[in-house]
Order: structure tokens, then C-alpha cells, then sequence
């Protein structure tokens, strides 16, 4: 039922630690998300993991028993690591008491159902996991469907990303495509396509908003492409009052999406 | 005038890459900002480098000679180093051509003028030195004065803290203060706290900002003591329509920022 592994050069402890890698995490489809918090999220939306690791020496707590219990119920595997060992493996220096193996999601755009939620977020090239988790976790919070990742963007696998997603990458859908395979899904259906941007563009505030309504930010360094931007229904501009020229990509994300959700939500 | 240095040993390489430590920062008051981009816009900001390190072979650039010769004539010194030890200096793969050591600001409550500007961004206990910089880049963007920092933040003086800032360091005003202090010196004068809150708030759309306006986020992991919440002159709630219950710390200031900034910005 329930193994316990005390030995760093264990081959089930090696191959959890390679997940931290990206190229292991690809080849075996898995990835690891921690924390007793997001698992019982992962569980609420109907993702169990197919391993469970959890610190010798934890607090017992209601929630991880009966976690546990489903995840053996439904053929997972549990196995018990010293606290160092679980910090090897999550590659955090205070890791939380467990963490879970799961199965990579279909990331294919063609399961999208776009008329499940008002909003979707797009993001375009973006490299660090810490804004994609987060741009997941803002989705979440204003009912979006969920997060189109286009061209090369970091891993949303990562454990960086997962933690960042703080459990949205189990509530949000995920999809990853090429630009010109997003465009033309997008145009085989209904969907406006917005980005923050300063050609022939109108204040974001009060601008025309409808659903099912695509919202994109670029890469943190270059931004969109210019032929990305041009292929926009609606072209809006976030006040920048100082200095810089833009803000964070995740930010970004967010302050269109707080927008879009106001203008979309039926008056009270 | 300019000195090239080739060894990782050498007692000038080490201090810089000191500086990438916070006790060492702490004792030397001197922090590290690396990019051209990041370097001009610190002198647009009346800031120069007191030490300017290139990396050898790198392109040359106008500004980064304009910029040079400001740092000599300011008394300031110059160092050329192989680009490999400019990776380790900033802790970069690939580092930029160029980094400045500058002197650490006062970052004392009493220096702010709070009619400087109608928004402040006010954090508390934010770890996150990547959060801590992106507040200082929206506060940037939405014209506020500067960024307060409660209890015990992130150094904003890291590398990290200063490179997600991308410049705003150098725009914005910072404060470091403990909460009775602060809340004392706001008391002092005018000033509206604003927190996210779900005790006896309301939406944050429309709600009733005037300036001086202090838009206060918690901790990344523990939100808002309950005394700090109370303490509020308006608490407010940002829809959360998903499973999470909790924005990122740094979206959650700029939804509020972009929302006060609409909110004090006279009409059209």
C-alpha cells in the first residue's frame, strides 16, 4: 500500500527529481504540483495524482487521509521520503508535507470549447513560469475558461508555474498552439481577439468588450509581434504615466482581464 | 580612468559579486542595476552609477559612452571585465553589456511628500522580491509616488526586486517602515487606506477613492493581519469568481492602481 523510501539514489526518488527537469517532465508526461492545499483543489477538479510523496514526520491531517485513501482506491501508488528527500524532489528548502505525481494534460486547442466561459487569456512567447502560473491563477479568479499558450512559452508544467497557478492549473483549461494555428481556430469561430497596444487602439476602459473575448499579451521583453497586434479586433491602451513603457505581462493580463469581466458582467 | 580586469580572484570582482548578498548589501549600501535601458533610465531619474562594469567586447552604443563619460566626470570609476565574469557578477546567463553599483537610498517614511502624488502602493511582508519589483513598475505606471514597504519585505535593492522593477527603482520613491510607524505618520496627514478585504467591504468598482490614496496588499501566503484590515478608511472586494480565493500580491495592486487611477483621473 504504502511504500517508504529513506535512500537519495532510489530510482523512484531519481525519477521524481527528474521531473523538475523539463526534457524528463516531457518524455514522461508527468509533473509534480505540492502542497496539501493544491492537491485537495486538483481533487475538487477531479484530478487525482497517480503518485502521492509525502514527508515522514508530517502533522496528520483529515484531508491528506482521505486523499490518500482516493488515491489508492483509484490504483495510485503512495510512498513515504524523509522531509530532505521530499525538499530534493520539489527543489524547495521548507517543502510542504506532500506532493503529487500527475498525468500532463491534452493541451490540444481543438478541445476548447470557446463558449464555456466569456474570457479566455492569451499569452504569446511568454518565458517565465512565474507569470504564466500566474496569469492561470488570474483567470481563474475573473471565470475565465482558460489560458492559450502561443509560439515558444515556458513550460506550464514547471513546477514553478504550477506553484505560481496556485492550484489554477487544475481549474483552468490549457491549450498550446502555433500562431497560425490559433488564428485560424479563432476565425473558424466567433471570438474577439484584444491586445494592450498603441496602433490605432482606443482607451481600455469602456472599449468595446464581447464575448467570447480573447485577451493577449506578448513576451516580456519584446511584446507582440506586429502582425499579431494588426490581427486584433480591438486594440486597447492601459494608461502608462511614467517612465516605462509597459507593464509586467502578467499584470497586463490582469488588468485587461478585470476590465473585460466588468464590461461583460450583466449590471447589477 | 577605465580598468580592465581579467580575474575572478580580483578583490573588485568579489566585492561586486558581494553585492548580490544581502548582509553584504546591507553593510555596503550599494546595490546592482545591469542593462543599458535600466542605466539611462536611472540618469533620467538623476541617479548615476558610481560604478559602471562592461563587459569587454561588447557593441558600442552611444548612450552607453554618453553614460560613461557622465560616471567619470561625476568622479565615478570604470571597469572593464570579460563577459563571463560579468555573468557571475549579476548571476545572468547572459548577462547584459553593461551593469551600475549605486548607492542605496534613504528610504526613511518622513522623506515622502504624500501630496506628490494622488496614489501610493503600500505592501506588507511581501517576500516575493520579483512581486516587490513589479509593484514598483505598476506604480510607475499608474503615476504613483511610490512604494511603501511594511514589516518585513523583500530587499528591494536584489537583483531580482530591481531587475522586475525594469527601472522604476529609479522613478518611484520607496519607504521601509514598521506598521505602527507608518500608520502614525499616516494618521499625521491626509490619506485614505484601501485594502482588499472581504470584512464589511465593498465592490472595488466605484468605490469611493479620493487621494492622497494608500492601496495596501499583504503577504503573498498570509494576506493582511486582521488589525491592518480594520485599520482601513475603505475596504473593498475584487471578484473572485473561480476556486482560488486570493489574487498574486502584485496583480492584486495594480487591479486596485488601475482602478483608483480611473477613479481620481478627471474625466475627458
Amino acid at each position: 500500500m504504502r511504500r517508504t523510501i529513506t535512500g537519495f539514489s532510489n530510482p523512484a526518488v531519481k525519477a521524481l527529481r527528474a521531473l523538475r527537469d523539463k526534457k524528463h517532465r516531457k518524455r514522461e508526461r508527468r509533473f509534480l504540483a505540492e502542497g496539501l492545499r493544491l492537491l485537495t483543489d486538483a481533487r475538487s477538479a477531479g484530478r487525482l495524482p497517480e503518485m502521492l510523496v509525502m514527508a515522514q514526520g508530517r502533522d496528520s491531517h483529515p484531508l491528506l487521509e482521505s486523499l490518500e485513501a482516493d488515491v489508492v482506491a483509484h490504483g495510485g501508488e503512495v510512498i513515504e521520503v524523509p522531509e530532505d528527500i521530499l525538499a530534493k524532489i520539489t527543489g524547495k528548502d521548507n517543502p510542504q508535507a506532500v506532493a503529487g505525481v500527475f498525468a500532463e494534460f491534452d493541451t490540444s486547442l481543438c478541445l476548447l470549447d470557446r463558449n464555456a466561459a466569456p474570457i479566455w487569456l492569451v499569452a504569446q512567447a511568454l518565458r517565465d513560469p512565474g507569470n504564466l502560473g500566474t496569469m492561470l491563477r488570474t483567470g481563474d479568479a475573473v471565470g475565465a475558461g482558460g489560458l492559450i499558450l502561443l509560439d515558444d512559452c515556458a513550460d506550464p508544467f514547471s513546477v514553478e508555474a504550477v506553484r505560481a497557478s496556485m492550484g489554477a492549473i487544475f481549474t483552468q483549461r490549457l491549450a498550446q498552439a502555433r500562431w497560425t494555428d490559433f488564428i485560424a481556430w479563432l476565425r473558424a469561430g466567433e471570438g474577439l481577439l484584444v491586445a494592450a497596444s498603441l496602433r490605432d487602439s482606443q482607451p481600455y476602459r469602456g472599449a468595446p468588450y464581447r464575448a467570447p473575448c480573447f485577451l493577449m499579451v506578448g513576451n516580456e521583453s519584446q511584446g507582440l509581434p506586429e502582425a499579431y497586434e494588426l490581427a486584433c479586433d480591438l486594440r486597447v491602451t492601459i494608461p502608462m504615466l511614467g517612465a516605462a513603457d509597459s507593464l509586467n505581462a502578467a499584470v497586463a493580463g490582469a488588468v485587461l482581464a478585470y476590465e473585460a469581466l466588468a464590461a461583460l458582467s450583466p449590471p447589477d
